[in-house]
Order: C-alpha cells, then sequence, then structure tokens
C-alpha cells in the first residue's frame, strides 16, 4: 500500500530519473525501474523535492471558507488576542472544520508536516486542543501534525493555565509551548520556569513564541537559553519569531546566534513583511536549524495568508532580500528537509533510505520552482499519493 | 463601439445593479437597466471597481515567458545595474516582446494604466524606447502606458546621456526620469538641474527614482521640493520609492509630508518587504497623491513578482501591517483610483460621468476581494472589454 514507483521526475532539479518506494521508504533511484505490481506515477519530468514543513502556524485560528470576517482589530498584541478570545464563539469558529480546511490546503500544495501551536486558556479549556486532534487523527497517513499547547491569552496573568497547559500534554499535545515572557507574562523567571517544568514532567519539546523586541527580547532569549544548557535539553527547544534577533547590535546578533547554534535551539520565521525577521541566510551560515511557516492564516488577527508553504516562502524570501539561484535554493531547503529537521523530523531527502515524503513542481530549476505558483503535480506522504494537480486525495469539510 | 451595459455589478462592493457605457464614459447607474442595440456583460455579481493602477513599472526589463535566467548577482545597486546593462544583448531580451508580455499580464489582471520607465544609457541609445513605444501603440484602447524616460545608468556620471533624454523626449517618452541625484549621479544640484531643465524645455512631468537613505534621501527631497515651488511645477513631480520617509526622525517625516503634499509631489510606493517603505496610511492621511506599483518583475535584478497589481496590493498591505477592513479598503483605493490620480489620470470612479476604465473582481466585500488570488471576471477599457475570465482580448507575442 505503500509501495509507489515514481517515474520521470528530477530530484533537487537533477537530471530525469525514476525512484521507487517500499513500504514508505525510497528504496531505490535510477533510470528505467520497474516494479510488479507496483502502482505507478509518471511524474512529467517535475522536479522532486522532500515534503514542506510548515514549522509555524496555528490550525485552530483560520477563517478559512467562512463568510469575509470583517472585524479585525487594529493596535498592540494584547487587543489582537482578546478581540480573538472574544470572537470565537459569536463567529462559529469550529476548530475541527477549520483545522481541517487549513490543513488539507496544506496537504494539496505539498506539506509533509506541520507544527500546529493550538490555544489554551481558561476560557475555552481543552476544547480547540479536542477540535486539532480529531484533525491530527483524521488526516493521518496524509500529513503529520504536530502539536504545541500555547497560552495565547498569557500563563503567569491567568491563573490556571499551568494546570490546562498540563492537562493538554496529557491530552495529546505534543510540545510545550510559552508567549513573551517577559512583555506578555510579567515574570520571565515565574514563565520560563513553569515552561520548562512542563517539559521534564512530560519529557516534552519546548516552543516559544518570543515578540519581544531589541535587548528585552534578546534577554528573554538568554534566559531561554540557560534554562536549555542546564537541564540538557540540547536539540529540544524551539524559539518561535525571535525578533530581536533584527534589532540588537551587529556584535549581540552574532554572539547570540553563536550560542543558539551551540545549544542546537531552532528558530521558527514566518518572514513578516511588517516585522524586523532575523536573517535566514545569517542563521542558516551560523549553523542553527531553521524553519519557516505560515502562521495565521485570514483569521481574527488579519487577513493574509494562503495555506501554501510556497506563497509562504516566496514572503520569507522577498523580505530577506533573495535574488540569487543559491539564496532560493537555501530558501526552498528551509522549507522543505532543513526545516523538517528543525522540528525534529531529521533525515527527509531524496535520496535511498528516506522517509517517502516528496512534493513534485513545476519549473525548470529549483529557484524557477520557488517563484513559479502553479499547483503541486503530486504529493507523496510515507509513500501515499496525498494530492494530485492541486488537489487533496480528501475534501475538506 | 465603446458602448456596453454591464449588469448585475456592485459598484464598490454596494447593492448590485447595471452600469451603462456610453462612448467610453459612464452614462447611467441603476438597476434594470437596458439600451437597444448595446451589448451586455453579465457581471454575476461581481464587484466592480475603477481600473487598477500601476504606477511604477518598468516593462522594459522582464524576462517572463523566456526560459530561467540563474544569472542575478546579489551587491549593492551598481552592481544590478551594470549586470542588467551587461545582459540584456547576450540574454535575447527584446523589449518589445517583453513589454507585450508584461503589459499583456497587466490587462489580463485588470490594469487600466501603467508608469513605466524606460532605461534610456549610452551603451543602448533609444531602442529600449522605441521597442516600448511600438507596444503602447499595440496595446492603445486596451490599456494606456506612460513611458517615463529613466537615466538607469546614471545621468550625471554618463555623458552623452542627458542629449539622450533629451531624445527620448521628442521620440514618444512622456515623462523626465532621475535616479538618486545623490548617491548614484554624485552631484544632486546638477543632476536635478539637468532632469527640471529637461521638462521645462520639453513640458513634461518629472518622476525621480530616489532610494537615498536616511538624511541623505530627505537633503535630495528637499533640493527636489525646492524646484518644484521655484518653478510652478506643483502636481508634474513624483518621487519613487523615497525610502528616507521610512528612516528619518518623526518629527522630520511629519514636516517632509506636509512639505509633499502642500507642493503636490506624487509619491510612488511598491512595499518592497526587504526594504523601508513610507508608510501609506501616513501618507494618505497627509494628503499626498500615492500609487503603487509591481516594479521590476522577474527581471535581472530579481526573481520576484507577477504581473498583477492585486498581488502586488497584498505586498503593500502585508509590509505596511494593515489588518483592517478599512486599511484593505485604502489600499485598493491607493491600487485604483487613487492610484491613476497620482499618475495625472483624475477622476476614475465608479460613477456617472466617469471615463468607464473599470475592472470586476471576485469577493463578499472590497476588503475580501483584496485578499482573494483569483481571476478578475471583466475588464472594461474605455468601455472596451479588455479581458475575460483572467485572459487578455489579445495575446501576448
Ligand atoms: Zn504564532
Ligand atoms: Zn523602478
Amino acid at each position: 500500500m505503500s509501495d509507489l514507483l515514481l517515474t520521470n521526475v528530477r530530484p533537487m532539479g537533477g537530471a530525469a530519473t525514476d525512484i521507487l518506494i517500499r513500504k514508505g521508504v525510497i528504496s531505490e533511484i535510477g533510470p528505467g525501474l520497474s516494479a510488479a505490481g507496483v502502482a505507478v506515477e509518471d511524474g512529467a519530468g517535475a522536479l522532486v523535492i522532500p515534503g514542506l514543513v510548515d514549522a509555524h502556524t496555528h490550525l485552530d485560528k483560520t477563517t478559512w471558507g467562512m463568510p469575509w470576517y470583517g472585524g479585525r482589530k487594529g493596535g498592540v498584541l494584547q487587543s489582537l488576542i482578546d478581540n480573538e478570545r472574544n470572537e470565537r464563539i459569536p463567529l462559529g469558529l469550529d476548530v475541527h472544520r477549520q483545522s481541517m480546511r487549513h490543513a488539507v490546503g496544506l496537504i494539496a500544495s505539498g506539506t509533509s508536516h506541520i507544527r500546529s501551536h493550538v490555544d489554551v486558556d481558561t476560557d475555552h479549556g481543552l476544547t480547540l486542543l479536542e477540535g486539532k486532534v480529531r484533525t491530527r487523527e483524521a488526516l493521518a497517513g496524509l500529513i503529520d501534525i504536530q502539536i504545541v499547547a500555547f497560552p495565547q491569552s498569557g500563563l503567569m496573568v491567568r491563573p490556571g493555565t499551568y494546570e490546562l497547559l498540563d492537562a493538554a500534554l496529557a491530552a495529546g499535545a505534543d510540545i510545550v509551548g510559552g508567549l513573551d515572557p517577559s512583555s506578555m507574562d510579567r515574570d520571565p523567571k515565574g514563565s520560563l520556569d513553569a515552561v520548562f517544568a512542563l517539559a521534564e514532567k512530560h519529557g516534552k519539546p519546548v516552543d516559544i513564541h518570543l515578540h519581544e523586541p531589541g535587548e528585552l527580547g534578546a534577554f528573554t532569549m538568554e534566559m531561554i537559553l540557560d534554562r536549555t544548557a542546564a537541564l540538557g535539553m540540547q536539540g529540544l527547544v524551539g524559539v518561535s519569531h525571535a525578533f530581536h534577533l533584527a534589532m540588537v547590535p551587529e556584535a549581540r546578533i552574532s554572539a547570540l546566534m553563536e550560542r543558539i547554534a551551540a545549544l542546537d535551539v531552532s528558530i521558527y520565521s514566518t518572514g513578516h513583511p511588517s516585522a524586523n525577521v532575523p536573517s535566514l541566510a545569517r542563521m542558516r551560515a551560523a549553523g542553527i536549524r531553521v524553519g519557516i511557516g505560515c502562521d495565521g492564516i485570514r483569521d481574527t488577527w488579519g487577513p493574509w495568508g494562503e495555506p501554501d508553504m510556497m506563497h509562504r516562502a516566496r514572503i520569507v524570501g522577498m523580505k530577506n532580500g533573495f535574488r540569487r539561484d543559491d539564496e532560493l535554493e537555501l530558501l526552498l531547503d528551509t522549507a522543505s528537509g532543513a526545516g523538517a529537521a528543525s522540528i525534529g523530523v531529521p533525515g527527509r531527502s531524496v535520496s535511498v533510505g528516506a522517509v517517502a515524503d516528496l512534493t513534485l513542481l513545476a519549473g525548470e530549476t529549483l529557484a524557477h520552482a520557488v517563484v513559479l505558483d502553479e499547483p503541486r503535480p503530486l504529493v507523496v506522504h510515507g509513500g501515499k499519493v496525498a494530492a494530485r494537480a492541486g488537489k487533496a486525495v480528501v475534501e475538506a469539510p
């Protein structure tokens, strides 16, 4: 069932060849392969890369497919958070339905893995998590979904949230989330100690939203790095956004990036055009594991985005001022194989022995494929066809 | 021939109605219109807005439809300029063919007016202008193209360029261009005096690329404003990019914007995600005429972009951090009616007496239409159908 013969594809933009998949793993690559009784998909000369990876999104937030939501607010982060928490129920934002729409869009556009934060707060308890866990189960075998239990409305500032996060981690969340321990939680020591205590208790990794600007963000990052070192959590900690890495003086950025790389902390960037974002090329050159993500798409926070990592990659590439082919190739790698490694899924590549999470792309070269806004010809997850010609093999509700 | 009855359309997102066009002008708006012998187009409930306006692009630069160009360089502005000037001929970048592809793409996506810069330099003389003038003639009646004679390789630093600009303005260019009088031309007084002398001699407007950062850009802007006032050229001067308006201290930005508005100088912004760009909302609030543009798309400079002003509007909106419906409406206005006014084409609106440059959009509301990446149902230019279902009525070569 997870055997498949892909013919006439160009691995990483190279010469056309065939790929034989056995039990969900690439078993052979070469021209003119055949395998009795194995289903064949003709790649028609498309490029093939490891599956795309959305390393930072929020499947519980999108209004995709719902009537236009005209109630978006401006203002500070807190007003956006409050607006969403208050609007969820009046809007009829059913998390299972909406996360299905979002995730099926990502499957259709070639995504093999999603890391999605889910709001855990004292208004909604674990209901949002439950809806998303149902989505993860419904789409098992077509896409892998990691769930971060995310205290969107604050942890220290909303008593009862710690206990809810604890319960969420027992009920199916994979990763402990956090949010701006200084600027939002007003208690960086307390907040980070709580997050890392939950990580230790449940033996799970950490992924912290860190929007804090300038030296405040750098200070909080240092506290995260201190705990990563002290608890021996190298390779198990991620920080999302990290705007401060584009705001403090050059020498400080270099020193922070060196320590982030040494402690094997991953950074997730969404390339917000209006925000300060850390340089992708600089992080990769420093040896940091980096993933990119769509973040929220058409949610109560903002109207922008598509459930498509190639769309997001273009935004990240423009934001980083990329022009050259080698820069576009670095971008595509960050959106696929390297992005997988950044969320703890190493070894994704188009080579014998690798898990067959593969996405076909139109284009002459890898760089060309980055800018070409065309449907993905074929998406394979663990050797199984997940989407064809831009359409997933499952329907969203 | 330029009579047309548009039925079941929603002007600016309002209630569905009909629009009768006589001799290229909107003559009646109301439900249930009929007109004997007049062609009818069913809008099927689509929104209708004034035609989109690309206020800043370079039709002579794109590689659209050509094999992938992998030779892009990084580095400073000068290296990008030199790379392009040296690569044009080896690449086979035929300006007429390429500008046709670019402009037909813009027609298909609902653009009624383009302001396009054309390189005038001592290597290519007026050949690029000639190719673009042919395109303007070939597409007359479907889209209006303004041509700026643009000294891309410098004016003061390349002797002979002044005479070429002079000849270009006699040979069909509509507007005198300029480029970074301080940082590129190394002689702001000489450069601006030359540009304004050409404008006076030919009785034509001015449009200057001003990338200069911080206080240098503000200084050059002041010199432009001084000449605008001294020569009585209010309403006839435009400045493209104006990055400095996002870089100098707040009070200085306010003072500059006030003077820009008072002298009726237009600002054209392309919303580069990796650049500093002036705030669209702030400029509009200051009363400045503002246009937005695609700039170069998939040219030797960079791989990004689509020949589609709605695509560009989304980039500008994200860059400006827009979230609310009223912000999206301001954006759409800047991409259409207000953008037209910014390039000297006032009065474009969906109302009786206005020229019938109209673009239909899918969407529930104007804000929804901004984020919806769907083909334009119908494009009307001067009462004539220019595109249908995302396809122009002419083919590009
Ligand atoms: Zn997030
Ligand atoms: Zn330009």
